[in-house]
């Protein structure tokens, strides 16, 4: 069999894009609705996705009101009640919550994930991050934020106590032995008593050891802290690389690291984020892509269209061409990506607004064939494991993706007709933890 | 219609006996199988129960291994990621979480209520509590437990900054005007800005209002200072008197205490707990009763039995009565009540031990007509509001109360044969909380 493409959906409840609410046929609510959540779902489950991964923020976006009162993302669930929910009306999707190291305490993270394996047989994922957010931090109590080393030297810890926490107890420490009345055996059970100047966390966990032993630790950090401390502990990275020979960079580099630390290769599936716009030939999803942006509202996407190229653009002409922009210390690639935009197809600064606004990343718009060869040149090419895949509005542009790229991946073996196991873990195929402080048992 | 019955089921997340695991027929993993607590919470909205009612603790329990070892309540789901799974197979039974304010953020315990609030249409509850337990203060950074009246002073400043943040959206502020772009109406979000010693929460929360206003708050304190703040704060009171007299005395202070506050009597329920064990004679029931104690482990019979006394009393004869024993500091009235027990059931010690190790409160043994009588009888006399119904064990203890005592209930006019509402707030007869920072919309 062919080296197998892992797909995500990239959720933050639904879809990223800012126009995606005001789309013809979608459901303007679908970020706040249960019924709706339940339903993505359990498609995706049926497109036999490995994960629906759940983005988070600790903070009311930070943005002037007048833009932010466009965005249909300014509220949505808590991924940690809303994972359990989803758990209990789909068998074998994987869930992956965001949980940031910066503002909460290991105990309550590593219960809350291994509360969330036990309930959903072993299909949980914890997407740690730090927050740098400076909104978030005065939520927390505090004034400032972290500054972004003490928050990765912490979110380091942060994983040692949690993974610490998980393997409180052997995998076969509950005896539950109704004639002896033996529930546990204590010889079975590590109090972790672990000290640091950020942590100070005795144990054991009140929970037993995950059904995964530990959840899969997924991370998104692209710094040089980020890439190390995916290498030494994540098992898959999020990325966002626009372009492929950036995408084999980045996979390149983190790998290698992963091999210097004596890790497998194949024990981290990198997934960078996609946008995947399907029709039935391409001039009718590049119109629907279009169609998507011109939901942008424009004061929404003018601000960031500022602040990608660096200069207010706002005073120019709406429908006028994108004039020469003075260098500014705005990042160079995001500033040279839009201008390549504007000239490559033609756009009008209120075009180039909305479509910034709208999202900006790796895109994929076209027949379900053009996308899986786009997808499969990723993955033989060594620029990704597979991706985590947005869809332009919600229900249709799920629905489309799995009744249309799905087929076509499958038919080309690149992706699984049947999940391969129960857990999350095992549809990825990972390897399960050894527990630390117990020797497995045969 | 005559006053009604309230009922919480008091799921800790199963049984609170500690030989309750053991019973021929139990589940010994009941406390650990998402499945089994599936089949629980459908029961018990098959019975029409006001909510599942779910217990916490932020720390393995502070017992000597040996005696700890034969317990079933060891470890179990965390609390806000069982009930938001429970959420999405039931349709009517409320969900009350416990929560402490001790060793979390209050923007996190708002967000994770609002959230489980909207994922089950209106049916959180969130039982408020201040940790004290030692051991769970050296799970979160800190080497001394928190005195009590910080705790409580703590405690009301969480709530009046969850509240707030619960109110930081209006009712109507999510408009969701696709022609316009508009998803919300900047005037209807509200910015906390709270701050004091204890805490410094900006705000507003990224969720909007919960569908019931605030999920109902639950209270467990019988402490002075306890009572105060359910006075000031609770809607749902959760008790442990063991008499009718406590019971009347508790019931006409804490009511007491809101009228002096102008709250109606009427705006709280208090339900204490009690431990029911029917059968179709009372003979059966006793002989469950009698039965269900012989499960628990002499060894933690014994230290449960000698911290009620106050005396060690793992030195005497198991099979010979109790001995006097000496004045100590111990409780008196929880000294004299095991006393009591010993002469008029004439008890060994090996078999009080058990009684005390397995549960010790308001029980309620004999058939459904004898335990309706005696639920009617606090009720009409103003000892509580109802229940919080504690199972013998799982699932026959539950299905016995459901196909048994509820229908009596039902007969005489006391408990709902359908639920009144689609929130726990309807059921439970309460009003729905204005949003202090925006009139209601007419």
């Amino acid at each position: 069999m062919s080296r197998q493409l892992r797909l995500g959906a990239f959720m933050r409840p639904t879809t990223i894009h800012t126009g995606a609410w005001r789309y013809p046929g979608a459901y303007p609510d679908a970020n706040f609705n249960f019924a709706h959540l339940k339903r993505f779902a359990q498609t995706l489950e049926r497109g036999r996705f490995d994960a629906f991964f759940m983005a988070d923020h600790l903070a009311v976006l930070n943005m002037p009101l007048d833009a932010l009162k466009h965005s249909h993302t300014v509220t949505s669930f808590e991924p940690l009640t809303l994972l359990p929910a989803l758990a209990a009306v789909t068998e074998r999707l994987g869930l992956i919550a965001t949980a940031s190291t910066t503002f909460d305490a290991p105990y309550h993270v590593a219960r809350r994930f291994a509360s969330l394996d036990h309930i959903s047989g072993g299909r949980a994922g914890w997407n740690l991050v730090t927050t740098s957010n400076p909104d978030a931090a005065l939520n927390f109590g505090l004034d400032e934020h972290v500054e972004h080393d003490e928050r990765y030297r912490r979110a380091r810890e942060f994983f040692d106590v949690v993974t610490g926490l998980w393997d409180s107890w052997a995998d076969d420490a509950f005896i539950r032995d109704t004639e002896t009345g033996t529930f546990f055996d204590p010889e079975k059970l590590h109090v972790l008593n672990y000290k640091s100047e950020n942590f100070s966390v005795r144990g054991p966990l009140n929970i037993a050891r995950p059904v995964q032993g530990w959840p899969v630790i997924v991370q998104a950090g692209s710094s040089e802290a980020g890439r190390q401390i995916a290498a030494e502990t994540a098992e898959v990275v999020f990325t966002a690389q626009t372009l492929l020979a950036d995408g084999k960079r980045f996979y390149a580099d983190v790998k290698g690291r992963m091999e210097k630390l004596g890790r497998a290769r194949d024990h981290m599936k990198i997934l960078p984020a996609a946008f995947v716009v399907v029709g039935d030939t391409l001039e009718e999803a590049l119109e629907t892509r279009a169609r998507l942006d011109t939901f942008v509202h424009y004061e929404s996407g003018i601000a960031s269209l500022s602040i990608a190229l660096g200069h207010d653009v706002s005073g120019f002409d709406p429908d006028g061409p994108l004039p020469e922009i003075p260098e500014t210390n705005a990042s160079r690639t995001a500033r040279q990506r839009v201008v390549e935009w504007a000239q490559r197809d033609g756009l009008t600064i209120r075009q180039l607004a909305q479509r910034i606004g709208g999202y900006s990343g790796l895109e994929m718009v076209g027949t379900a064939k053009m996308i899986a060869d786009q997808m499969e040149q990723w993955l033989v090419e060594d620029g990704s494991d597979g991706f985590n895949v947005m869809f332009p509005y919600l229900p249709g542009g799920l629905d489309d993706f799995v009744e249309k790229v799905i087929p076509e991946l499958q038919k080309r073996g690149l992706f699984r007709r049947e999940y391969e196991g129960a857990t999350l873990r095992e549809n990825l195929g990972l390897p399960r933890p050894e527990n630390r402080f117990f020797a497995r048992v045969n």
